[in-house]
């Protein structure tokens, strides 16, 4: 026998604008994409785009990749792509959204949704208008344990909610040596610092969960005020490093106290996310420093604590055992494949991703956070 | 060889008000206090006192105890009392206090200092103008790991501080079906509620080094409403159970966020006790959880978390091996060693009990707390 | 009202000999005996004894102590004399505690009970032909989570035993300054080594449990050769410093791996105490790392491992509330609690203290151990 | 612009024999291959082979496979094959394997390498008589820790080796409800069982140090005797589900025990791999449990274990950030480009997968395991 080229219904031709890491990260997911094992929608990465043309060097080697532009307009007038990926600088993000659903695309958003609030209410409505189908990035819901924490929650079984944490902890720029990026400049990175980097982490499973804040105190630090500027001499950092909210929700006529923090320097970290919600009857907790544990608590007899090791049990079953450990680049290709059956109608009742109107909810919290800081004060949502 | 009367000086004369739990301890520390090795002074529990005569019989069998009392006047008109500590509901502290002192002795207070905050500025002044010795009750400065958080943070190795986090926290109020009593009841309690039941043990250390909030943002809850009364009805608890105070402190000339978190339902924990100080140098962290084990944090040419097991390494020396675990009543008994050796001028460089200023200094927190609570707002101290 | 001695039963009179660490805990205990609410038994600390006359000095301060003897003989010719706590290095231990018995004393045996499986023989032998009380010190089993363990075990509820690991293990000798002392000279510690040292602690819930090895297979260690010997010179250290014994035992018929950990060297270890028993339905595990925390394990719909704090759910009740975490002096303390009661024929369904057979028991297993390792073979017993 | 196709060196063709779960993850890590950034070797899946047709059809997915054969010697006609990687029944490698290179392909093989001993010696005379490249998979050795742990050990930096602790657990056989499969019979399986499985994970990285036992003590053990057959009735398990053997290895002279642990009945455990090597100076500890956490310990001043964050620094670059989470389909690529770099003579100073001499040694403990746990005794190699 030899072989026949695989059939099936035509892939979703993708393309990514800024070739960067994650855009590879895209190419690497599409490219094992028969490891899914019930995804009904299959994707292409057909184009890929970088004002930096040394950076499209990579993607010729992605097999699939036909097209290979300098300038993202090129690239959406082109007719053979259905969804734009785009990884640009925050503050890019607006112009290219509207951009690209303006040429017809489809959207698949890095976050922040916009650099502020503002812009990500003008391209979630230009969205809505022109009926294009828009979500944004945000891997973690999508790992096993926050599946399970999700289900466990909206079951009810908790009880009354006593207390929310959600957390994401990175420490590298705590090494003072690190030279600046734009990540750590206003201009580029927007007003909201380390909100913008790292907020749809914390805020997306909480927003999902109908847990929008009423009221938010927000605690901003900025640590190291300058940074090497990678060449010899030193640069102005600007950003808000380290960002805690502390707000409160409304769950069943009840005022419940939800934390949220986003770190760029939380000692010893390394893209740590936290979850937990406890309840008078259960809890869940899960943090990815234990990648497979889920904790859950009960209050019986006794008030305990319990683990289970879970493994590779994904919302999109894949070839790989359910006994295995999945890592990022797993997590990532199941946000891809429930974007892109969500965007074929076919997502059942699995966990979408974050849309434009939690987006913009997303952002509403942050410019509350960045009142509460100015003003020194809770701001009422 | 037949024995001798062990001789020395004096011992210092103590009389228990309020023959509860923490009266029986006393007593039990008493009755071991050979154990302690360089503590130059000794006690004697040489009276008791309490309304209810049948809680007095307990302390028939502890060989000192010379006077059993059930009025306190009479007992603090006794001549061969030196110090008195008094363990009764709140709502009885500041008038016990003040008859404490003005009737000639010093006074060992249980937590909290007075009701609220008037009431323990009255008591410090007054204890001020008399010249009497007067410290707060508070233990878990006096846990080895403790001991050797406070020694580096002051020593200035952490370099900038990013965030501070003193945590107590219980779970036996979360069984639904246990009883009022007191403790849940404002009346007796005071309106800080569970700040004025454990908040000693969050800010006594970092009072000590200095932390005095000058915001405060508190979130504040009330979980179950009632419970039953224990004589087959239902009561209202009208205390708060939770209490997350975000304040911030100044150190170095920077603000410093730092969470003090007192919970009476805090699911599965016990007796939970942690302290956490980040710096971007070094930080430290420890739990009771985890009662032997001192981390810290490291920023060097990786970040690393480091632990070490410490044993019986108490401020004053005890006949027990260092290797061995201390438990609660050895930590009592070195805050009762620190208490006697201050008082008669001997406690050298060790950590001493809480003070009458740091006590009013805590009821200012909880003022500001239940302030910021009542109009959902940051509040200036 | 003014104070009347303490009524009650005559106490117990008990007499140390070996005035070092051990016996300055049996005082301390007796000390605040009152602190135990249902121990119908008291004691009271009469004689003390050592060869050197200034180690007796420290129990002049303990007010019960009308006895100081350099000379054992003399004291066990005392007739207000009940028992003897004897803790001597192990070259003396069958000598003194034949004297003991012969003198009509009855025996609290400091262990190794016997300097090796002879003489273990010997001194039990001639107990029961005296009918003498005698048991052998071993604080573990009396954590709260130890008695948990055992009563979990013993219920069946675990289906069939997989497998059964209990390990001691410290961590100071690993320090190559440490100098050398009689523990690490076979001449006074005996050929058994550590296991002479530290077995009782491993084997004590096993042997209770009725799991005496049938076979065993021992990794015996020496680490370090030499040591400083204190006086700028350099001594010999011929004891096994690390043993683990890999044994089986027959449980319900079936055979059964059983490793049993005795480690003076154990990287960072600092008197750490395991015990784990997995069954194919149930499973308990405990270490003193964690002193609260209990873990069990289940089969159900999933196999999970559950925590669950313990305060101070000690077997005989004490003042101390039961939040409150027990340290190594208050284990030691319910340990001669169940001596004392087990004595007078009041134990009732409580653990009790380890009996001469278990005793002569263990010396077998290491003896056993000592041939394997001799003979690089599987000894069966 | 538009793309041209990937130019550079022809790439290795393999074949999969046996389409089952790691053939799958096989394509799987081929199909994004590009994600590694500085391999020098790349490999095409170029042909599939299973006896059961159906079980190709997943392959046709994938693009580059073009031969589908349900006879694998018809595969090993084909000249566009460079190398096999043959996944089958254990019973079933040793004439496979020797087709394979007799056939003049290089070969990838899966564990065990031959059912027993004899066979593997077999097969690595035969391929080292006709010079073929042969290596045997084993992925853990490339998680970033286990590099890390690999360097720590060889530097010397641990002092003398106290001891060693190999162990690979699995829990799903705990189900009595699971049903039989191959890996569960002797016949199929091999009459080492569970070590023919699991063995070359905890084996590898030991031997590759140079620490062949050579004593060999083992303990194994039949926990379920019957399973459901999967068509209602009862079939007989005759495999050994745990294996624990208690060996010696001599490193600078001295004899050090390691302990192999290999369990399908571990409570709760899922695919949890952990190393650990205890020196008098340092040591290294990994559990997967924690996949990014790497402990060290240190003897200073004070005894201490520390705890790293690694990310995604896994021996060949990849596009993925250094601070995310590697999963098992990741770490399997790495084993992967290191097989095809050591081909290709270009995998420099990294670690190589296991070699045929070391899947014999590999053998010979098992085999020795049997022959200890047949006489009940410590066998010698």
């Amino acid at each position: 026998m030899s072989a026949a080229p695989s059939a099936g219904p035509a892939p979703v031709r993708v393309a990514v604008i800024g070739a960067g890491l994650m855009g590879r990260e895209v190419a690497s997911a599409f490219g094992r994409w028969f490891a899914l094992l019930d995804c009904p929608v299959r994707p292409e990465l057909a184009a890929v785009c970088d004002l930096n043309p040394a950076a499209l060097d990579w993607f010729r080697q992605v097999p699939t990749v036909r097209h290979f532009e300098t300038d993202y307009r090129a690239l959406l007038r082109l007719p053979d792509i259905d969804v734009a990926y785009v990884a640009l600088p925050h503050d890019l993000h607006e112009a290219a959204y509207l951009e690209v659903i303006r040429a017809g695309k489809d959207l698949f958003a890095e976050k922040p949704f916009g650099i502020d609030l503002a812009a990500a209410k003008r391209v979630r409505d230009e969205a809505a208008r022109l009926g294009r189908f828009v979500r944004v990035s945000s891997e973690f819901p999508f790992l096993p344990a926050a599946h399970r924490m999700f289900k466990l929650v909206k079951s009810g079984e908790l009880g009354r909610i006593i207390e929310i944490r959600a957390a994401f902890h990175h420490s590298s720029d705590l090494d003072p040596k690190k030279a600046i990026n734009w990540k750590r400049q206003v201009a580029h990175c927007g007003a909201a610092g380390v909100m913008n980097d790292l907020g749809m982490h914390v805020a997306h499973l909480p927003l999902r969960l109908g847990w929008k804040p009423r009221t938010v105190h927000a605690s901003l630090q900025k640590i190291y005020r300058t940074r090497p500027d990678g060449r010899g001499g030193t640069a102005e950092c600007d950003t808000w490093d380290n960002a805690s909210l502390h707000t409160t929700v409304e769950i069943a006529g009840e005022e419940v106290p939800m934390t949220l923090e986003m770190k760029r320097m939380a000692p010893g970290e390394t893209n740590t996310w936290i979850f937990e919600v406890l309840g008078t009857d259960r809890g869940v907790r899960h943090s990815t420093k234990e990648p497979k544990t889920l904790w859950t608590f009960n209050r019986g007899a006794e008030q305990t604590w319990t683990k289970v090791d879970l493994g590779f049990d994904t919302p999109f079953k894949t070839i790989t055992g359910a006994i295995f450990e999945p890592g990022f680049p797993d997590v990532l290709m199941q946000m891809w494949a429930a974007f892109l059956a969500e965007r074929s109608g076919v997502l059942g009742g699995r966990f979408g991703c974050a849309t434009p109107d939690e987006a913009v909810a997303h952002h509403e919290v942050w410019a509350a956070a960045l009142e509460s800081q100015r003003s020194r004060s809770v701001v009422t949502l």
